[in-house]
C-alpha cells in the first residue's frame, strides 16, 4: 500500500496536476486501490463518470529556480512562483550569453508556447521570473528561457524600461529582506464596455489580442502582476506587497506606488490565491488595508504630475471601482512612515511600501556599470521587432 | 509512512488539485517527508520556492453524478463531466420541482459564482450537466443545480430551444450504447480583429462580456461544447464527437452536423486534452477525419437552406481557417453511409454521426408529453428575463 501511495504522489508533483493523475493510473491499466481512509481521493478514483479519466489541462511546470503553473488554453505561464535571497543573487556562475529561448518540451507541442508564436509577432518574450534573478548557475539561467516563464511583452517603454526598473525594485528588496519570495504573470483585466448590463449596472467586456497560428493562439495579456513577500526579522516578519502594470509604454515619471493593489482585487480577477501558507484572510486584510493608502498617496503623486491621469486600476476589495481616496501626506511613503497598528504588528506582516522606499532605480539603471558582468539587461538578445 | 501517503493522496483528491497540496500540508505545519521514490513529488514539496504555498486556482468538485472542474477566474466550469446509462435514466425518484439553485459552498464566496451574478444579468443559468439527466435520485437531481454546474446562456433560442434539443439528442445516445460519457462546458473563441498581426498574419481578437460586479466579474462564453463517448458492442467501440455552437439564437433549421468539430481543434482553443484514457493520438484523428466530412457535410445542407451561411466554426487541425470542404453526398448522414475504413475499425473509435443520425429531436419536443412528470423543460424555473 505504501508504495501505491508513493507513485500516487509521484504522479501529481511530477508537474501534471491533480487531473493528470487519474489519467497516469489509467495509462498504467491499474484499477485503482486506495483505502477508505483516502476519502477524498478514493471517491474521485471510483466516481462513475471517471472510467476515461480527467480533462488534462493546466500543467505544473518544476525548474531549477522557479516553479510555473501554464495556462494551456491561453498559452501563457499562469503564475511563475521564484525565491532570491542574496547568497543566491551573489553567483555568478550563469550569463545569459549562453543561454538560449527554448520550448518546453514537458508540454505537448499542441498546447505549449512556440517560438513561432513570437517571432515577428512585435512583442518580446518577456521573462516573468528574470534572468537577472537566477545567475548562480548555468541551469538555472537557462531555465529562466524556457517559453514556459515567458509572455508577450511590449517591448519597448515596458519590459525594456519600467518593468525592468520595477524587477530591479524586487530585486532590491533583498538587501532589506532574508529570503524574498516573487509570484509573477499575466493579467487579464475586464474594462467598461461603456453599455450597461440588463440590470442597469455598469457593462464590461474582456478584450484583448491573440497571436500566433489558430486553433493554437497566444494570449496577450492586458496586464502583468507580481506579488512579493520577503521575510526579515529571521522571519518573524515579512514584507508583503502587489502591483499590477499595464502590458503597454509607461512614462517612465509614474510613481511606482500608484501601481500598488490591494492583495484581495488581485487575487479576484486573477482567480488565485496567492501564498496560502502565509497570508491568512486577517494577514491579507491588514496588509491590503495599507496597499489602499499607497495606492491613494501614488496616484495623488500621479496627479501632481499629470492633473488628468485615471484612477488606479483595480477596484477596492469591497467592489467599488473607485476606492476612496484619503487626503495625501506629503512625503508619506517613505520607510517608517505609515507604522503598523498594533494588531497589524502582531501579524508580522507589513506592506512592501512600509519596509523600503517605495521608489523605481533610475531609468537605463543598468547602463551605469554596476551590475557585473550579467547585470545590464542584453536588450541585444531581444530579437522581437518594436510593438507596433 | 502509509499512512501520511495517503494523507497526500487525500487532500488531492479533495476537489482542491495538486497545488492545495502544499497548502494543506502547510497548514498542518508538518514538514513534508517523503522517500526519495516518490521523485517528483518530492521535488515539488521540497522546492525552494514553494515555503509559502502555490497558488490556489481551479477547483476539482465531486458531485454524486457528475465532476467539474471549476475556473476560479472566469466564474464559470470549466468542465462537466457526467456518466449516464438506460439504467440511470429509468430512473425517477429526483424532481427538478424540489430542487433550488445553490451557491457552491466548497469554494470560498469570493471565488465561486454568486446568485447575484445571474439576477437580473439577461442570461440563464444555464445547467452544463442537464437536470433531465439525473433523475435516478432527488440528490442527484439537486447535485445538477450547484451553481458549478451553471454558466451564463442565451435562453430564448438558444438554452431554452436549441441546446436543448441538443441536451436530448445527446441522451438519446443512450438507445445505442450502453454507457455514455458527456463533457460539457464554456468556450472562448477569438474571431478576426481586421487587423494584421505585425508580421502580416491575420489579427485576432478575444472578445465577451463580463457580468456581475468587479473585481469578482463571471465571463458570458462565446460558445460551448460537449464532447460525447457513448460505448457499445459490450465495450469493444465507441461513438466519438464534439460540437461547439454559439452563445446565441440559432436557427432551428440549422443541421446538427454543421456544428461538429474536430476534437482536436477544440481541444487546442479550450486547451484540454479530453478522455485521455481513451483518445489515443490514432484515435482521435481517426474520428477527426470523420468529424470534418461531417462537418463540410452540415455545412453543405446548411448552405442549401441558406446560401450565404458563414463557414463552420472551428479550423481544421492543420491550422487552415476553412477547412476543406469536400463535395457532398446527398444523404450522406445516415447511420452506415460513412463505413469506416479497416483501420478506424481496428481502432474501436467511430464518429457520433456515423452510430446515430446526426438529427436533433423536433423543435418543443418536450410538448409531446413523452417525457414523464421530468421530461419537459420546465421554463417556469427559468427566472432569468430573456437576453436583451
Amino acid at each position: 500500500m505504501a508504495v501505491r501511495q508513493i507513485i500516487i504522489g509521484a504522479a501529481v508533483g511530477a508537474g501534471l496536476g491533480g487531473a493528470a493523475t487519474f489519467f497516469y493510473l489509467r495509462q498504467q491499466q491499474q484499477r485503482v486501490a486506495v483505502a477508505p481512509a483516502a476519502g477524498g481521493f478514493a471517491a474521485a478514483a471510483s466516481h462513475p463518470a471517471l472510467k476515461w479519466g480527467m480533462p488534462v489541462g493546466d500543467r505544473l511546470r518544476l525548474f531549477s529556480d522557479y516553479v510555473a503553473s501554464f495556462d494551456t488554453r491561453l498559452r501563457n505561464p499562469r503564475w511563475v512562483l521564484e525565491h532570491i535571497n542574496r547568497e543566491r543573487l551573489a553567483g555568478r556562475d550563469g550569463n545569459r550569453q549562453n543561454s538560449e529561448f527554448v520550448e518546453d518540451s514537458g508540454i505537448e507541442r499542441r498546447f505549449r508556447s512556440k517560438l513561432e508564436d513570437y517571432k515577428g509577432s512585435g512583442y518580446d518574450r518577456g521573462h516573468m521570473a528574470p534572468a537577472a534573478n537566477h545567475k548562480a548557475s548555468q541551469q538555472a539561467m537557462d531555465d529562466t528561457f524556457s517559453l514556459t516563464n515567458m509572455s508577450p511583452q511590449v517591448g519597448a517603454g515596458f519590459n525594456r524600461d519600467y518593468w525592468a526598473r520595477f524587477e530591479r525594485f524586487v530585486q532590491d528588496l533583498c538587501k532589506r529582506c532574508d529570503d524574498v519570495y516573487i509570484i509573477t504573470g499575466p493579467l487579464f483585466l475586464p474594462q467598461r464596455s461603456g453599455a450597461t448590463q440588463a440590470n442597469g449596472a455598469p457593462g464590461f467586456v474582456m478584450q484583448h489580442p491573440m497571436i500566433g497560428t489558430p486553433p493554437q493562439l497566444m494570449a496577450v495579456p492586458t496586464h502583468y502582476y507580481k506579488v512579493v513577500l520577503g521575510e526579515f526579522s529571521g522571519g518573524r516578519r515579512a514584507a508583503v506587497g502587489a502591483f499590477v502594470m499595464p502590458n503597454q509604454p509607461i512614462d517612465p515619471d509614474t510613481p511606482l506606488a500608484s501601481f500598488a493593489v490591494p492583495i484581495s482585487s488581485l487575487e479576484e480577477v486573477a482567480g488565485l490565491r496567492f501564498f496560502p501558507g502565509y497570508l491568512s484572510d486577517a494577514r491579507r486584510e491588514a496588509v491590503d488595508e495599507t496597499a489602499l493608502v499607497v495606492q491613494s498617496l501614488g496616484f495623488a503623486e500621479l496627479r501632481k504630475l499629470k492633473p488628468g491621469a485615471a484612477p488606479p486600476l483595480l477596484p477596492a476589495p469591497d467592489g467599488s471601482l473607485q476606492p476612496p481616496l484619503p487626503v495625501p501626506t506629503p512625503g508619506a511613503l517613505s520607510p517608517g512612515a505609515l507604522p503598523p497598528t498594533d494588531q497589524r504588528r502582531s501579524l508580522g506582516a507589513v506592506h512592501v511600501c512600509e519596509h523600503t522606499e517605495c521608489r523605481l532605480p533610475a531609468e537605463r539603471f543598468w547602463e551605469a556599470g554596476g551590475g557585473g558582468k550579467n547585470g545590464g539587461r542584453a536588450l541585444r538578445r531581444t530579437r522581437s521587432a518594436p510593438p507596433a
